[in-house]
């Protein structure tokens, strides 16, 4: 059984390197409130409704529905025709990002708008087969992004239809990460249904043959290079340094006591597991680099890299117990900043959860995003993209094969010019803008950057520690939106 | 068992009634040669190919593939970079699209350009499971509008991939009817894989809410009505002219023999299926009203309608014998023109072939095309649209239910204006011109008139007899076809 178990663990691994990094977003779903000091934010207030949707709307056989859960705040929305808000949900509880999507709340008043947060199909409550939903590959077949952009379609036009004063209401869907992928892939495929989108740290290029593989890698390294005296360097040097140690049992015992590991590392496949979840913090960090306290992934301070940097800045003489001691430090910087955390869990971000399952088959049929390192241009061990064996993989854990083409084919890849009327914003620190548009395509096709900001900073409440550059792509982008809202009403009311 | 019978009789009935008009355009897959005694064109010759197709693109359970056949003129391609201008293949053999599709052959040469025509899943040779393809809804459940512009998706990038010299070719789509339907939404949806859109007499708004159901039953009624002295209201009158014949078994007899059917008419069933029969001639007759000898669904003299109307150019004292006498002769000039046919056979147009099950299997999912008749505005026996009286039959043909909204949501009904390079082309003695896009909506979404063309008369072959307008259409969608050429090439080598 040890092969089989070996083979199991590596495919776990495999696919963790290949995608947590989003599925990271959404595996602590923590409140709003919890641990944000600088929070000045207005209590928020929604209504939950549930609407009952097709399970597959390309086909005609299983004519099932289920209940898709969505959120609506329409305090502040001017009807009749005032414009919708409408939160393109991703691969988790639509609560939290609801929660976690303070720019909506705070740019409703002004624009009289009404907020939706529809839930994706597969997360949260919205489970197509209740609890047998992830029971088996025939029941995740209806998990797609394509079934999900329907859903939003189908769920808006029910809006518009039987919401007195929504008939002529412009519809702008936003999203970010993954939800900001399909905010823009919505709007290019159903552009009847919305008349903008406002797709934030959307990685909507990071599929085959669009980005150079190890990008990504290279903006977390960038973070860190820049964040303190040799960090990148001595992570570089940790990985070998890791290899030492845990090449002896007590090497082993000492590590797992360093690190104060809930579950002690046994083996070579603990130390790899382990090396697994070091890499998966540090990607972290970058997403939420953020320059305030906040509690997204986790609670951490401002600036968070900069004080995970402050343990790791040795130079070259440093020891491998040494550097190792640093990078316990650094690392319950990310996973015990409020000191509450008696052991660190690494395999926190490898639970079964159903979203973290969810987002494993995603990965494994349409959102095949190559990622790889090399160790120079980068901070971690050389790994090569390899999609055979990524494939064998899924094929393993679901019985399904990626599809690589696919989601260039779909989505339309780098020749997206004839759509119109999206906004891609990006962070310079956020490892996911190297699959992001980070150029003007068109006119109304247009990328914000944000130099100095994380994943979707733009989407969050807004704080007094925010840089200039945030404050003003959220201003553009809500004029952005009035023009939007102009050319719809136009529509309806020529002159 | 007779109210089962009755049941499945009226079944079949109305869905003939809502969408045989399609369906005869591929009930008689003749050959372009036949019966063409203008026929001036060189023969054609193109090269067979079969591509293995995913049998399900959105989801991964389904992971087998089929074979796609589509075939390849390249005689005249201009490599590398030429065009490929794309035939979007409708309800039917391929081959008799390629061969109905004169204009493409015509301008191939001018163009530089490649053609290929490619066949739509579950039609000609292209089965997803063989001869089961049809055997019950689960082996249906791949047979609609999305799969079927995947697969021409699929085809092309795969296309462009593999042959030397395709890399940078534009690629144009091409249809007519519902193959005009699939180009247009092929460009909406994949406007990276073509860079515009040839829709020829494509009712992109045939579909509930967007035109008034009796408008293609009036256009067939103008048609007559211009053709020939008090046409259009003896036919008008001809339905009861029936009732009354045919409420007496020899009133029947006498039917059966005046028209010369294959099978007499034994009971009321069987006057209410004569009627279908005839209301579907006129229509077939509005959709082949060329002003030349054609043979498209019948071999039939140029302006047919006209023909057949000197048969019906009764006053108002024509008692019901005389009205039925010119009927009979009316008919038989749609049946026998050329006097080769023994007998004429009512179930000409419902038999069971694939394509006929596959059309009423499309107009039972997302083809819902509401149809009426008033009598008043029309010749036609008065009918409702009844969706649910419809959805119940389609229920008990094949286990499915219509979604009557599902085609204004995912193809965008009325509000498609932020689309591009899409030449919507209508003949104004086409009934389908009713559910067409018949005026500019864009710049680059241009409507064609072609006041005296009926179903896509721009499509076929070039003819002494044409019309000016419809030698201007061609001449114009040519132009169009240059400049989007020109738009991609220079997106290729900017200046």
């Amino acid at each position: 059984m040890e092969v089989l178990n070996r083979a199991a663990a590596s495919c776990i691994l495999t696919l963790c390197f290949a995608c947590l990094h989003v599925i990271a977003l959404k595996s602590q779903l923590l409140t709003r409130h919890g641990g944000l000091p600088f929070s000045t934010e207005p209590p928020i207030t929604y209504e939950t409704f549930y609407f009952d949707q097709k399970i597959d709307h390309f086909g005609f056989l299983e004519d099932g529905t289920f209940k898709q859960r969505y959120l609506v705040a329409a305090k502040h929305w001017q009807q009749p025709g005032g414009p919708i808000l409408f939160y393109t949900g991703n691969e988790g509880d639509i609560t939290w990002f609801c929660n976690n999507t303070g720019f909506m709340w705070e740019i409703a008043e002004e624009l009289g708008a009404m907020l939706v947060f529809a839930e994706h199909r597969y997360y949260g409550e919205s489970l197509p087969f209740g609890q047998d939903s992830y029971s088996d590959s025939k029941h995740l077949n209806y998990l797609s992004s394509e079934q999900a952009l329907a859903d939003f379609a189908v769920l808006i036009r029910s809006l518009k239809q039987t919401l007195p004063g929504a008939q002529h209401s412009p519809v702008i869907a936003v999203g970010g990460s993954y939800g900001g992928m399909l905010s823009a892939w919505f709007r290019m495929k159903y552009p009847n249904i919305v008349v903008g989108a406002l797709a934030a740290s959307a990685p909507i290029w990071q599929f085959p043959g669009m980005v150079p593989c190890g990008d990504f890698y290279k903006v977390v390294t960038q973070d860190f290079a820049r964040s303190g005296y040799n960090c990148d360097a001595n992570i570089r040097k940790s990985w070998k340094a890791i290899n030492n140690v845990s090449s002896s049992a007590s090497g082993l015992q000492w590590l797992s006591e360093e690190f104060s590991l809930c579950a002690p590392l046994k083996n070579k496949i603990g130390a790899v597991g382990f090396k697994n979840w070091l890499q998966e913090t540090w990607v972290n960090l970058a997403m939420v680099d953020y320059p305030y306290e906040a509690n997204f992934l986790q609670p951490l301070p401002r600036w968070p890299i900069q004080v995970v940097c402050k343990h790791l800045a040795f130079d070259s003489t440093v020891s491998d117990h040494q550097l190792l001691q640093g990078l316990s430090q650094a690392a319950k910087v990310y996973y015990n900043f409020t000191g509450s955390s008696s052991c660190l869990n690494t395999s926190q971000t490898a639970t079964s959860s159903l979203g973290l399952l969810g987002w494993f088959y995603q990965a494994c049929t349409e959102m095949v995003m190559p990622m790889c390192t090399d160790g120079v241009q980068d901070m971690f061990e050389p790994e090569e993209w390899n999609f055979q064996a990524f494939s064998d993989e899924c094929n393993v854990m679901f019985g399904v094969r990626p599809r690589a083409d696919w989601a260039d084919i779909v989505y339309g890849g780098k020749n997206i010019a004839s759509h119109s009327n999206i906004i891609f914003s990006n962070g310079g620190l956020d490892p996911w803008s190297a699959g992001g548009v980070t150029h003007n395509i068109t006119d109304s096709l247009v990328s914000i950057m944000i130099p100095d900001g994380a994943h979707h900073l733009d989407l969050r409440y807004s704080n007094d520690h925010d840089p200039p550059s945030v404050r003003q792509a959220r201003a553009l982008e809500v004029k952005y939106f009035r023009e939007w809202i102009k050319q719809a009403k136009k529509k309806h009311h020529p002159a």
